[in-house]
């Protein structure tokens, strides 16, 4: 089983290529993929698989979209199915790229959510559309034991994004951000923002179900509406661009009602092939 | 640059084959391997040089043994060098003999704390001899407000082992054990276990400089001397075997005044190269 692992600002993947999807790649191997100390170590798992052999079951009804040559199966660590991963995808691309699967510098993936294009830049960053972004409301969270006040914004996934005005560093998001359980009754990411320049915010997040995370790409999103929204600049200004810089480096966010533009470092840290002995002790424990 | 990734119960580590010694391994090219989200990640790297090839400076001057062939150059996460790391040699030696690089099932391996002979036994686990463990007197620790009791072990390094009988799984290892500074001078790694049966131990590390570990070889040790002083046979006892249950999996101990046997698996979960557009920028950004 061959494998790279890669990261977007801090968030990293194992990458597994599976051309023609005949891998069978259970919760239990993904979590123990992902296991940082028995394991290669990642948020996430991303197969890449062509979309003619993804199966059915793989593509959404409404995006069995056969365009695209690949199809990111992404898995969290703990061996769920997702959508898509903003960092994610990015890190996916630059791997097609970089192994000739894929020509740049624009490439077309499929994913759950639909087909998304992602981009390479002349710097070597990468870009991707995250979709839609909307402000569903406002709302508070207490950050160990600091109440913030934020803006509601849904970028497929929800978010709480506070503006606040002290340097983010101080936020205890060691434990999970309290927020009314009514208000979010599917839990909800919590970031915590603050202006640092002109259309610059510095950013930390708590993701639902992970805690802190080193950057993610739809609260950089959210955070950046909810920036635009205090600049006056939402909704109906002019779509800017705001520099995030999160604690895994640095994203630029175009926050869109209709599209939000994601762009950073994708990096591939690593290639090889996972110990057999190590594949077959997974599988003999029922992975 | 190739590597390997492999783990003793947890304890998990980068080995670097540089049988020529002429990888400039800095701290700063260390902290990047094992950056658990921006590198490959793990808790040490272990580079395997030819002793003949480790330099003069490698070796500490009383232990420059140019018997066995292999140098384990141990580095921890933080950059440092350290002496020796019990679950590391392990693995290390696992590394060279399905290398064919050293004949099993007895390796000698030269170490900053001297040569070290690790065996291969039929039923594939690794051990070692960790040297002799030293009772120094008694202590305390207040352990998430709960005031602990424990033995003084320096097993090379300095350990408090606090024999319970709550299960160590309540016990909130989240932030240091506090300890009087006056008696741990140098700080202190500290143990918390539990007799869970005959000669069976289960037990839980808080690592001085790492925090809590899913393992600890020399804490593994600690904690059996304390577990053979509470049921009499330490000191002057027969040397017993002694099963330590850590969170990461099970060693076996062989606790003693002159030498102290350590037991367990050995893994290697991955092998492959380090990507040179990784190695590059690290390099480029002064490691």
């Amino acid at each position: 089983m061959r494998f790279a692992k890669g990261h977007g600002t801090g968030n990293d993947f194992v990458v597994l290529p599976d051309p023609d999807g005949r891998l069978e790649l259970t919760p239990g191997l993904v979590r123990r993929l992902c296991d940082r100390h028995e394991g290669i170590g990642a948020d996430g798992v991303l197969r890449a698989v062509r979309a003619t052999a993804a199966g059915p079951g793989a593509l959404a009804p409404a995006t069995a979209d056969r365009g695209p040559e690949w199809f990111m199966d992404y898995r969290n660590a703990d061996g769920s199915a997702a959508e898509m991963c903003g960092n994610g995808i990015r890190v996916f691309a630059r791997y097609l790229t970089e192994h000739g699967l894929a020509e740049g510098p624009q490439v077309a993936i499929a994913t759950r959510a639909g087909t998304r294009l992602v981009r390479q830049s002349a710097d070597g960053t990468f870009s991707v559309d995250m979709g839609p972004a909307r402000v569903t409301g406002a709302g508070s969270a207490a950050i160990g034991g600091r109440r913030c006040e934020g803006v509601a914004v849904s970028v497929g996934n929800p978010h709480l994004a506070c503006l606040v005005d002290w340097p983010v560093a101080h936020a205890d998001l060691s434990v999970p951000p309290v927020v009314d359980p009514a208000a979010f009754p599917e839990g909800v990411n919590v970031e915590v923002a603050r202006l640092a320049g002109d259309h610059v915010i510095e950013m930390r997040v708590h993701e639902r179900g992970s805690g802190e995370t080193r950057s993610c790409g739809t609260g950089a999103v959210a955070a950046a509406v909810a920036a635009a929204v205090a600049a006056g600049e939402w909704p109906g200004g002019r779509p800017a661009r705001w520099r995030v810089l999160v604690p895994g480096g640095e994203l630029a966010v175009v926050p869109g009602p209709d599209a939000s533009l994601l762009a950073g470092p994708a990096v591939i840290v690593a290639e090889g092939k996972v110990s057999p002995a190590w594949l077959a002790a997974a599988l003999a424990a029922g992975c």
